[in-house]
């Protein structure tokens, strides 16, 4: 299997307060970013579908200018090519998921 | 948005111990899992690739053959068609995601 231990993986801020670790697999791109609190995400859009998974704090997502303040246990499916834009309300624990492989984060 | 509030959502228990939570995304699987300490994954396959990425607790994952300990911020991939099998060690919180959707878990 290919595994990986995030502990020994130097993380990379992407943006500013984004701190992110990377997984590639075969098909999709796994990111378990420790976001700063107030880190602002500036509105873009991408090709690749993005599921993003809350798993501590508070980020305030806005798609296609609907606001979702996300919270630990939701889950929001970004289509491939909407633009979303964002901020983290509190320091967060977010895994994102892109389809397919985000060849950029490589 | 495609929007979901976990908390909301009954788990459903797929097999003895393992209570999980869904989501699909056009391409994507997502199933937040709570597991119970004890409960066993018997060996299977799937045409779907697993990404497996365990957020609390220590999780034995068996694929072809290989054997990790799997803790938190550890993420394993399981190619589609491999064989793979398991045990919680202790009660666990693990994210899995499968490419292509998982049709059976609708």
């Amino acid at each position: 299997m290919n595994y990986t231990e995030l502990n020994k993986q130097s993380s990379r801020e992407i943006m500013p307060g984004f701190h992110g670790k990377f997984v590639h697999s075969d098909n999709m791109t796994f990111v378990h970013w420790k976001i700063d609190a107030g880190a602002a995400l500036p509105e873009h859009a991408h090709l690749h579908e993005q599921v993003v998974n809350v798993i501590e704090g508070e980020f305030e997502l806005i798609v296609d200018g609907e606001s979702r303040t996300l919270k630990p246990r939701q889950v929001a499916c970004i289509p491939g090519h909407a633009k979303h834009s964002g901020r983290a309300l509190t320091d967060c624990y977010i895994v994102d998921v892109f389809y397919p492989v985000r060849e950029d984060y490589r």
